[in-house]
């Protein structure tokens, strides 16, 4: 059988690759508790916001819930569950998020989800040298990558902190550097109000607009972490309120590890995250009714043995399926994330992450953060794990396409040319569809094990250094009027002069 | 916090396990096909039964489908739709199936699932020695292994070849091998009548009772592949015949590799895979009304670049599913299983093997064939990988536990005592659960990246090397009555002399 060269071959041309796109998934997500349960977690962290509430370090924050009718004492706000009620009413089921190429915009929410590349951590690490501090270059290639993996949809907010650079002024580099090297969307940073105005107005100028004109436009997202148990800082509650004030999509995620910062039960671990995910949603609505918002869920447990975070555990799994069924009960877009603790792009790496996978996309999620390069516990982004993850996102890409079962599908004629005891390589049916019928891996090696060995025993983690060496080999940046890049440039410049953001 | 040393503690001392036990599955399995698409399948397969038929070798098994009605030219067999419905209706929805220790018993179908150790490789391989030819003495150590591991329900009909022993009385040692070193349940091997009488022989023996009245006592499973496309050969037909006349349970699995012995179509891949399902679960029905029998899917692809087999493909991960509501279709019990065609314990072993696991067990499978042990497409047993997939099951159980929302798990009380930016740690509420709130695993693990390489970065397959040497270390038999061991003996020692069964 002939190979089938050049076919869903994306921008780097020597490896095989499914075209940029989101399927849509056409079945009903996971529903792994009932409604009942559903309905008695969502009551229970009601209860929690009335009684409890949250603490809100943010004088603004404080006033904007009070002038919203919450009840403010001290740094405590409490919300009574008809004005959670209302403020819900008013978030978007689903919305478009622009791209720089508008071929590349997506859709979030019913059955679309948007895969997105690592971002946040400290570290970068591959096979070559170890894992090491970050450097702007190095970050720069990560970002080729990421535009080069058509399975990637979207970058994930700065793969890895470039340790080089400045910390006031580093974030407007980063920027910089996500509108030169990625026609995707990409995500921005939303530590304290100054960072992230500079996305928004770096944004702005990407689509040669303002950032006032932006509000009807959602362009960019940014995670807002609770301080779990049940806080909200300062920077934090500034990112929000400014994401949302310019039409920005906020992605408010608890970081609700149970058994530290969360109830050592899953069900009290998510009653706290959804409370804190309300809080948060909420205020958005109250800043501006009609944002769109996501509902973060990253409740994972800890080792019992030593307190280390878990990731890609069972109850990993588990919360990630419930958190959607909250999601959807308050109507609320579904964050959910790929992750691992593994140490190494191993054999538990990859379980790690496909039980987090399988728990996120059938649990409805319509944003996979760290969808691809998370190491670590997310301390560490890897080369060798985005290609693995990459792969991983192909592969559950084609579980969800469409499964067609028309005549031509069921095949009986093909059946009937075989005949009894015979093979189909060679009939009509297959030859016609043969290149097309299956998943193209990027790094599965499926050779006999005398072939394998012959070639030198190459393991899945030495053949994703070659693919993303080969892959970065080949990256081209994708064209940018110079005319915004200089803006930009100027922007960037004229930031720097005055001093960045304060650190938070 | 101290170490939750010594619970969940199995055969194996040193090695934390779950305990021995079925997990019941409370949630729907998946959909991923409309019933009408489900019919349209059924409906495919009905019309392949009763026009192109059946290709049956064995000139008995065609005189069984005669007189019950079929139609039967030369060697082809044509099965009406209302006598398939007509057999469909005596196959056992659940069943319950004796293991030598009766607490080991195991529950068959609704949500519960028996987990059986690979069975049928040529090769074994390790870290240490690669792949190789197999030994009796190799066997019986993996054999133990199948035996301490608490999350294997079932051992899978022998995990390699003993190329120490002829071949053919190798099957006498292996039966006596499974009695001697497992309690638990443990497959037979239908390969013609005399191995397949033998298996029967045996289990009575072990039971102390005779073949006759074992007939009301489903203890053996042994599995039935049809020669796809369409075609029963002699040796399986023997076996089929046998086990079912003796009331055993036949799992009726086609070998429909899309692209090669299948239509490079799914759907038609798994019309193929329906139709000779419903040929052998019939004929089942035929010689013994209501004997147990199951539906095996093991429809897959074929790599379009080279012709391999390949496994834990996206198009395996829904051809499961599929399957799975094919077979509730139908009401037979399902049986799937765990692959991968990776030539390693490395990444590609993990997700290959994830892709599989969450087919099948999503899919609602019955009987998980191969979940422990399977690498290189089902050519070799590895030891590690035996290890590697008894964390993944592990992982599974505790995915498919209870999950509880009482007012204690809701923990509004822990909550209200952590207090807002506070920590759970020392809480009541965790203190009284943390030993069991989460699985806890054999092979993964979550240190820090410093902690781990001071360690001496061991990666998932050496540390998967390591638990099954501690494990076999501390393996011990299980009890044997004498005087059934020594009729086993006489029964291998007569059957030896008389030469043991012809080589199909």
């Amino acid at each position: 059988m002939s190979r089938p060269g050049g076919r869903r071959r994306g921008a780097a041309q020597g490896v095989p690759q499914r075209p940029f796109g989101q399927v849509e998934r056409t079945f009903a997500p996971a529903r792994v508790i009932s409604d009942d349960q559903v309905a008695a977690i969502h009551d229970a962290a009601l209860t929690l916001l009335a009684t409890q509430g949250m603490r809100v370090l943010s004088p603004e924050a404080q006033a904007l819930y009070a002038a919203a009718g919450a009840r403010v004492e001290d740094q405590t706000v409490r919300l009574d569950p008809g004005l959670v009620a209302e403020r819900l009413a008013t978030v978007p089921a689903r919305f478009t998020l622009e791209a720089r190429n508008p071929a590349k915009s997506l859709k979030l929410g019913g059955g679309f989800c948007i895969y997105a590349s690592v971002g946040g951590p400290a570290y970068v690490m591959d096979n070559d040298r170890g894992r090491r501090d970050g450097t702007f270059a190095e970050m720069v290639d990560f970002l080729r990558l990421v535009q080069s993996l058509n399975v990637i949809h979207q970058e994930g907010g700065c793969p890895f902190e470039p340790m080089d650079l400045p910390a006031h002024t580093r974030h407007l580099d980063i920027f910089h550097a996500q509108i030169r090297h990625l026609d995707k969307s990409w995500q921005t940073q939303t530590l304290g109000r100054a960072r992230t105005l500079d996305g928004i107005a770096m944004a702005a100028i990407m689509l040669d607009t303002t950032p006032d004109a932006l509000a009807g436009r959602p362009v960019l997202l940014g995670i807002i972490n609770t301080n779990s148990p049940l806080q909200l800082d300062v920077p934090m509650a500034e990112g929000l309120i400014t994401m949302a004030a310019h039409g920005q999509v906020n992605v408010i995620t608890p970081f609700t590890l149970a058994g530290a910062m969360a109830p050592v039960t899953l069900a009290g671990a998510l009653v706290l995250q959804h409370a804190e995910a309300l809080a948060g949603i909420v205020l958005t609505q109250i800043v501006r009714p009609g944002v769109p918002v996501m509902y973060g869920g990253f409740t994972s447990n800890v080792d019992m043995r030593s307190g280390s975070p878990a990731f890609g555990t069972p109850e990993y799994t588990r919360a990630a399926q419930v958190s959607g069924q909250l999601a959807r009960h308050i109507g609320v877009p579904f964050r959910s994330s790929n992750v691992t603790a593994a140490n190494e792009v191993d054999a538990q790496a990859a379980w790690e992450s496909q039980m987090a996978l399988w728990g996120a996309l059938t649990g409805g999620a319509h944003l996979l953060e760290h969808a691809a390069g998370w190491l670590h516990g997310g301390l560490t982004a890897s080369f060798e794990k985005l290609i693995l993850d990459a792969e991983m996102l192909q592969m559950m890409e084609a579980y969800f396409e469409p499964f067609p079962t028309g005549p031509d599908d069921l095949a009986l004629e093909a059946i009937a040319e075989a005949g009894a005891g015979g093979h189909f390589f060679g009939t009509a049916h297959t030859m016609a569809r043969y290149e097309k019928a299956f998943h193209n891996p990027m790094v599965a090696n499926w050779d006999n094990h005398t072939s394998w060995l012959d070639k030198g025993g190459i393991t899945a983690r030495e053949r994703a250094n070659a693919v993303w060496k080969q892959m970065l080999a080949e990256a081209e940046d994708p064209a940018l009027d110079p005319a915004v890049d200089e803006a930009l440039s100027d922007y960037v410049a004229r930031r720097k002069a005055e001093g960045g953001a304060p650190m938070n």
